[in-house]
């Protein structure tokens, strides 16, 4: 039957708002199996584990400590192409009309890091180096990835938990190289620079010295890293963990610099596993458009979403959020939680 | 403890990108109870079902086909206050700064829709005239709360099943009245003004007039709406419901329109039930901003939106969304799937 062909990704913007979206069909998925959550099964197969290197498509960067061959166990840490990809690396951009839609090839790349050879840590488990080691290798992939000018951002992001969006339990991060920027990502941009031109600085910078001053919203800091609820959190518990110091690109982030943020984003995840009871979360993190300069307008940051309410379709639908754990308190009760 | 204290509920501006948040201390809670996700009992006391009418605040609105008293069981339909309201009707708007921050006070009204005394009924399987009633209910309140001139915005919304945020199972619908435009309809405001002054024509009337021409992502059609699959959509199954003709403010329609939007409502809530398992759901009543007059290039319409994939903090927190069902898979399974 014609109508079920399945089509290569496409990237669609949505004519009114002039948000992009992407449109791909899972390969091996019909549309009404997205009918059903899936569920996971606890144990069975995972194609993360070592000794399962030729169930993930071949390898583009990895620690191997014991200098094990490429595609074989012995590693760290493992990056591989997504093996559903998203987008696919092939291809011009080809934007086009559709009547008064505007489509474009989904051209772009989808990579995994695979955290650990351990199925059963989490981030939060692993040493701090090793957790350095997981920064450097992401900062590592989007230095590369950027060399593609046709990716205008790299978004790199880590889904914990079924409920977060996770498909496969054991710990890893996506990356994902696109053609657009997404729109959360402009708006922050936008009002970063509208803020730079009133004021001449930082707005990220102003926040943090305000919060570091105020102190009722900090949760930890560090030499060079704070972690903070910001004032007008969309979900309970919304962290953000910052670089004091400015700086618009994760990506320029210095080695000794990746510790010292590995040792706060461990704690930070430690302190929210057990003051909530080891909740789904996400954490994305936000730097600046690619194929540009560093600036002086942007301040990178990881947002960390655990998932507590399930309110989900009206918050999506109408950009109006409701939340119930004013930032003061969970700031608080994160200080108080455990944690190294 | 002092810091225990619940504080009344509060607007504030993300001093970033602009967006309104409400930050609101749900009565009889603490922030922890947050860290689980609420189950629901089957069975036990229900406060919206009939016998209980003193267990909600009085009511504001009803539907009493046997003219019985307020607050006592005969009621077809009723509207009362939310008991725990997100936004509270007293007192002034006081706008105010925290150092580089914007607050506002929490003023607003929270209202309730129970749209039937039956307590297993949902609205798909409702009589055509009880949904019209439902939505002339909404309707009569808009119009009666846009009086206020505190308010800029009344957001109608329903949640369906608690996957979807639905705290209760008896079958209701929620507005909110609040000072602030709410930050997607701006978006939608802005997008549509911009295509105006361009085009001069409305922009969802261009997508009207060009997805009835191509067919392929309507769903179903009447004389004055129609149902169709957005070509950018964020989540499969997202399904817009649109009136034909221009009109840019939902409490403007007709009592014989509301009939024809009442049949068709309830067609595509049974298409989704059908097709989709009783998936949970919500949909946003999107209307232009109140206290303005009604205008050439907005456009109102209902945007549902099925909870089927568990993808949620990776899209709040970056604004990119990935969708696996072409709208127009989603449009066809749709058409083919039961309804009246």
């Amino acid at each position: 039957m014609a109508q079920e062909k399945r089509t290569p990704p496409e990237l669609r913007k949505d004519p009114i708002i002039g948000r992009w979206v992407i449109i791909s069909t899972d390969r091996g998925k019909r549309p009404l199996d997205w009918s059903v959550e899936p569920e996971k099964k606890a144990g069975g197969f995972c194609p993360f584990c070592p000794g399962n290197e030729d169930k993930t498509p071949p390898e583009i960067y990895s620690v191997r400590p014991d200098g094990s061959d490429p595609n074989t166990p012995g590693w760290k840490i493992r990056v591989v192409s997504n093996k559903f990809p998203a987008l696919q690396i092939e291809g011009e951009l080809l934007r086009r009309g559709e009547g008064i839609f505007d489509k474009m090839n989904g051209v772009g790349a989808h990579e995994v890091l695979i955290e650990t050879p351990d199925h059963y840590l989490d981030m939060s488990e692993l040493s701090d180096i090793h957790v350095r080691d997981i920064f450097w290798a992401i900062k590592t992939r989007i230095n590369d990835l950027q060399k593609d000018i046709r990716f205008k951002y790299i978004l790199a992001f880590k889904n914990h938990g079924s409920a977060a969006g996770a498909s496969l339990a054991h710990s890893h991060i996506q990356m994902i190289a696109t053609p657009i920027i997404p729109k959360r990502v402009q708006e922050e941009m936008e009002g970063a620079q509208k803020y730079y031109k009133y004021k001449e600085r930082c707005i990220f910078c102003d926040i943090i010295r305000q919060e570091l001053h105020t102190d009722i919203r900090i949760v930890k800091a560090n030499k060079n890293f704070v972690s903070l609820e910001p004032f007008a959190a969309r979900f309970p518990f919304e962290t953000w963990v910052m670089p004091i110091n400015h700086s618009s690109r994760f990506e320029d982030i210095s080695y000794d610099d990746t510790l010292e943020l590995a040792k706060l984003m461990k704690e930070i995840l430690q302190k929210i596993k057990t003051t909530l009871g080891n909740p789904p979360f996400n954490f994305i993190i936000h730097t600046a458009p690619q194929q540009e300069e560093s600036n002086y307008e942007y301040h990178w940051h990881i947002e960390i979403i655990p998932k507590l309410t399930k309110i989900a379709g009206f918050e999506w639908g109408s950009g109006f959020y409701i939340n119930h754990v004013p930032p003061e308190d969970a700031a608080r009760l994160l200080r108080e939680g455990g944690g190294q």
